[in-house]
């Protein structure tokens, strides 16, 4: 089943089932109106919304309109919670490496992950207005999944059934005011600005088979002004899969429906140290960070630039066939109104 | 005006309109359902909400029964933003002494905030059940604003008339998971569990002359296990006032209707290095673990222990006529059930 949340002048958007090609929909009011409705009582409206997927798959849906991905907001355009790991020990090992530091031994069994803002999601396909593009704007793109309620102290081996859809994210990060921020000792912030999510979020089943060990098994794609930058597999070089996130999530506390995880940006080794770009034909990185990490690394100083205004940023994961899972993110990066 | 949600059953709690004295209340399901669904809407329905408060304290309110605490959820039962300041560097200070270590100065100019866990707030006379009593359970007694829409970039000047209610709250704390947690780098997340909040939120000039430059110029009282053991001012020595932490939490992005923001852990110096106890004669502390910081200064190591289960917290502010102006947080700690 896939879902998306329109546009309507509204905080929480109209939810409407997508079929599983992204060309039509239709709106649910009568079943739910927003996706957090349908998440806060899943096991009684789920059904009743794959009911309509079917339909709307055997063209026998009423009241289907054409689906435009532009029309989306993120699936929860605003969300109780937004937790964000870094399951992609590589990216970390990276970033530490750039700067002379080892990773401590814990990170490989310890999960890094951060409390993110959920009051302001950005939509997937509008643009990322900031103040400044002096404070180093990067992408990262992620994979993350939306729980149902989820009790305190769940065990990894009893998280994977609470992971209810799929989406991709890009997790906008503004590396000029990061370090100052750790510094500080409270994590991200500033340094952290509104995320996007794909248009589409989609039931694990959905991926068949790439749906596996609680990871999604295919290359993450992400185009930077309109060129290939990354590819890497997402379920390749995960320390942590989705259910142990969420169950470090819940550890002292219960999370509540419609929880957002995220696996932190997909990185992959590739059997080299830290992994190759395109250019050198390998799959590349899912941010500007890594590369200028491997810059500074091979070179003394990174040399790739973090995003300027105007520059263009595109994610979306394609099954076996060529087909898109998610619809894409896809944006530009502008400067903000002043307020 | 003060608004409390009751238990009904429901994610979000029932909206009620409280008098000033705390003894009666009405719902006001015909104005808005939910506190969150009031705030989306502020300029519209608040001076609907103002009416029903004045016909309440007259009373001649329709439908008004008397007002229990025990029935609250926390005003905002979950939300979409909760994110705690810590604008008494007194604290902060306290915190790196006992450790050996000095505040970088820009602590005195940038405020410290971290982005905490929204989507399950404890209700502020529920238990705080949490797995094990060995992770140094501890209670943070501070004032919180809720905001309306806030603009990105917004200055501190501006900033002020974005506060629309203002809250205690108890901002649980595991101290034993802080210090690994921060060596992460990645700030809080397992050390900071859910929070509750007082009973009632009331609207600034609930406060009269004792809200003043976006600070609250009352003492904030704690009683743990039933003695008195803090009655700090929150006007004193907040270095940051409720504007700067808004604009601070907006620099790079937009706050939703609804963001809480928080105080951090009230903390008078008193004319003293770093304050004094009940038992010495002085305003006491907000937390345990600063009362263990002035002991490991003092004596080398603390001798106060951390929050058991059984033990039970108060937190209450009341004006000069000894009027309780928020209800009381009123909470026993108690062992999860296991999930």
């Amino acid at each position: 089943m896939k879902l998306a949340s329109y546009k309507n002048g509204s905080r929480d958007g109209q939810l409407v089932v997508v079929n599983t090609n992204l060309t039509q929909c239709v709106a649910v009011d009568d079943i739910a109106a927003t996706l957090q409705q349908a998440l806060d009582n899943w096991a009684e409206i789920s059904p009743k919304l794959e009911s309509v997927y079917q339909q709307l798959n055997a063209g026998t849906a009423e009241r289907a309109i054409p689906f435009d991905s532009s029309q989306c907001e993120s699936p929860l355009p605003r969300a109780y919670q937004w937790a964000d790991g870094s399951a992609y020990v590589n990216h970390v090992e990276l970033v530490r490496k750039a700067r002379g530091a080892e990773i401590p031994e814990s990170f490989w069994t310890d999960p890094l992950m951060y409390q993110g803002g959920s009051d302001d999601f950005i939509g997937p396909t509008d643009n990322v207005a900031l103040p400044s593009d002096k404070w180093g704007i990067d992408f990262e793109a992620e994979v993350a999944i939306i729980t149902d309620d989820v009790p305190m102290g769940v065990l990894p081996e009893n998280a994977g059934k609470h992971i209810k859809l799929l989406m991709l994210v890009n997790d906008v990060s503004l590396r000029g005011l990061i370090p100052g921020e750790l510094a500080k000792g409270f994590g991200f912030f500033q340094s952290k600005p509104s995320s996007a999510f794909s248009p589409v979020a989609v039931t694990p089943d959905e991926l068949q088979d790439k749906w596996m060990d609680n990871k999604v098994h295919l290359p993450l794609i992400s185009h930077y002004n309109h060129s290939l930058f990354g590819r890497p597999q997402a379920g390749t070089d995960m320390t942590f899969d989705f259910a142990q996130l969420v169950a470090h999530a819940a550890k002292s506390r219960n999370l509540g429906a419609g929880t957002i995880i995220g696996s932190g940006t997909v990185s992959n080794k590739q059997g080299t140290e830290y992994g190759t770009s395109i250019a050198e034909g390998g799959v590349g990185y899912s941010c500007i960070a890594e590369v200028r990490m491997i810059e500074t690394i091979r070179d003394g100083k990174p040399t790739t630039d973090f995003m300027q205004f105007g520059d263009h940023i595109k994610i979306e994961m394609l099954d076996e066939q060529g087909n898109n899972i998610f619809g894409s993110i896809d944006q530009n990066v502008v400067q903000a109104a002043k307020p």
